[in-house]
């Protein structure tokens, strides 16, 4: 069976388990017989924009080249996640409007409990002023205001909010329902 | 049907029918039923690689950038098709080595031939001095050792070149045979 392509887009701050929740949906599109590729900051960073920054500008540009992949990938057949910061509307909505299936999943979780957590390290550097550019606390991030689906990492598990977004997968036909034996 | 992805890579001096050649690939491939990119310079300067110049680093990275999509594509069912001049054998030999199933295409054409059409009006300036990092010309150009293909757009037809290049897939049974009724 020849399965549609789509890209599903997460954004959300740094540790609001985008990347976490990404690996759980990719696994189970490859058990539904879907092509998968996860993009992630660090996949990206390495393969595409070495030497980009942090300034609104570098960001835009990875964004795009992010954007631009997940649109050829998407257009035969494959299912492109990607799973950055991007913490820009205006560029998130630029991509919708290039990509055919264009699903954003909002990673939601309160900077307070992110800067609990904070796995590594990074929050209380940049709360302390070490870190410039840091998304959501020295540099902006604008919430998706019409997402497919939002999570909340801060009170649903992994589980939950990756059968959210299986469940939106399905209703808009762009995924196979699964097997109900199990 | 499911087809199985590959990489074909075209390498060669500016004008030496890269581009022009691949487009007929693309086109019969895609009557054959196979998924098809064509990633070729103008496309990837664009979506990839603003910004970057024509230094051998700077080739090299475009060149990577080129080879990552190309990898991806290809493990993903479709056939990525590169079109850039890709100077260097050692960077075209390191993609070799990522890609599963990498077919590299020598686009051969003498200089003096070049330099006589000279589509682009290029050759004539890059041998009056007047473009630095010419490849070819004032910059080098690593001809392929082992190239799968080569072709002379110097002294076959652009269709002669296509059907050497398709008889090579199918040798290597990466592409279905065409039907023989047309």
């Amino acid at each position: 069976m020849e399965h549609q392509g789509f890209t599903l887009w997460f954004t959300g701050l740094s540790g609001a388990g985008k990347t976490t929740v990404s690996r759980v949906i990719e696994q189970e599109l490859r058990e539904r017989g879907m092509k998968v590729e996860v993009l992630d900051g660090d996949v990206v960073r390495e393969n595409l924009s070495k030497g980009l920054g942090f300034s609104k500008e570098d960001r835009d540009t990875n964004i795009r080249r992010i954007g631009w992949v997940c649109e050829v990938l998407s257009r035969n057949g494959v299912v492109a996640i990607a799973a950055a910061i991007s913490p820009y509307r205006e560029i998130r909505d630029e991509i919708r409007g290039k990509v055919e299936n264009f699903v954003e999943v909002y990673a939601e979780c309160p900077i307070p409990v992110l800067a609990e957590r904070d796995v590594k390290g990074l929050y209380k550097k940049a709360l302390a002023g070490e870190i410039k550019n840091f998304t959501g606390v020295s540099d902006p991030y604008e919430a998706p205001e019409n997402a497919e689906v939002t999570y909340h990492s801060d009170r649903e598990t992994v589980e939950e909010s990756a059968n959210k977004i299986l469940k939106k997968l399905e209703e808009m036909e762009l995924i196979p329902m699964r097997e109900m034996a199990q």
